[in-house]
């Protein structure tokens, strides 16, 4: 990169960051878990976001920002099954920023529990843009193989959880999991691990467990805030 | 995007279609046939690569420039199979541009006829950078779904020939590959489309015949010229 790459790279980074910190705070204060979910295209994200809000609702009340650089395709999946969702068509660019997620804050309805966030399909540009969540999940689908997390190695450094899906296709593969988890904990020791079918309706249940205690805590830290 | 982020991009996307030009102009004159790879992450770029190595090798001498964030791993494949490649890690950066490859092509080999550079695997980025090539393929796995061309539509519009990987894996999956085709035909009508399964050897004759007939109008046009 140029001297003039790096500066306005790190000017749009900088930026990035304050938004998304009050973005954090804004939905944190509200009781709103939200989940920024990363990943190639066509891992899966819709399929499993469809399998969490059959398993959330009607208990908890949630809400999805789709980003995608074309189609309102994703978005209407999501309305369908009955909830508030958006779709953030980016025209071209790579990766959603802060900004972009911080305009449709207020669209979120009160007593909100999860805001789930489905990035543009890249495992590489949106590891670097935190949109003011408390949870990022990075999806590495079976058939992408299990060598990704290391020549991927931001999108699984950064990330809170690791979803493993497609896990039917198992059979039919030459995938290791063992060798992808171990590849992906080497990075990122912290990461917790699921393994997904949303097609089967595998390990869902397991997913929406852990966010649902993760939400605790998180209104938890905020009651003694 | 910011005025001094569109006018930033402005000036690379210029130098970069000024290298690629000369680029393409070296290797055509020298007889290289030069084919950009473009896809996702994990839809088999390196795994059709081997297979196509094998097919054209020993008549047709090629070389290899592979691209990736981190690691040699796609290198060390395709040197095993006996044939010069070169990696080059981004570190970081979503995309090759022409001058990371021009760099490389003093040491392609006297007598190549094939040239083939695997991009980074993003199906976002890499579709606005000539590296200089002849043909674009853009490859779409179909665990990737039949969904893809019209939210990527860049990488689709821009490409010569679609092809679509994982075939063997068309019994279990949701992808409708008339859908796929038909998808990335409407956005780009001269898409020559190959359906293959690099693990089962499928549809590669076809491709590498299509290579090789594309290469012929090379050495003829030069010849002409």
């Amino acid at each position: 990169m140029t001297k003039k790459e790096v500066i306005v790279r790190e000017e749009i980074l900088g930026t990035n960051k304050k938004v998304a910190a009050e973005i954090r705070e804004k939905l944190g204060s509200a009781g709103v878990l939200t989940v920024n979910l990363l990943s190639s295209p066509g891992s899966g994200k819709t399929t499993l976001l469809e399998r969490i809000v059959e398993a959330l609702r009607p208990d908890h009340p949630l809400a999805v920002i789709e980003g995608d650089i074309e189609t309102e395709r994703d978005a209407d999946r999501i309305r369908r099954k009955g909830v508030p969702a958006w779709q953030i068509t980016t025209g071209g660019a790579c990766h959603l920023e802060a900004k972009m997620v911080g305009k449709l804050i207020p669209e979120v309805p009160s007593g909100t529990e999860f805001l789930f966030i489905e990035n543009v399909g890249n495992l590489v540009c949106p590891a670097s843009y935190d949109l003011g969540e408390n949870l990022r999940c990075v999806l590495l689908s079976a058939p992408e193989g299990d060598d990704k997390p290391k020549k991927y190695p931001k999108a699984f450094a950064g990330a809170d959880c690791l979803i493993i899906t497609k896990s039917d296709l198992f059979p039919y593969l030459p995938f290791d999991q063992e060798k992808a988890e171990e590849e992906a904990l080497e990075i990122n020791p912290r990461l917790r691990v699921f393994i997904t079918s949303a097609l089967k309706g595998k390990g869902v249940a397991e997913l929406v467990e852990y966010l649902i205690e993760r939400r605790a805590e998180l209104v938890g830290s905020k009651r003694h805030a």
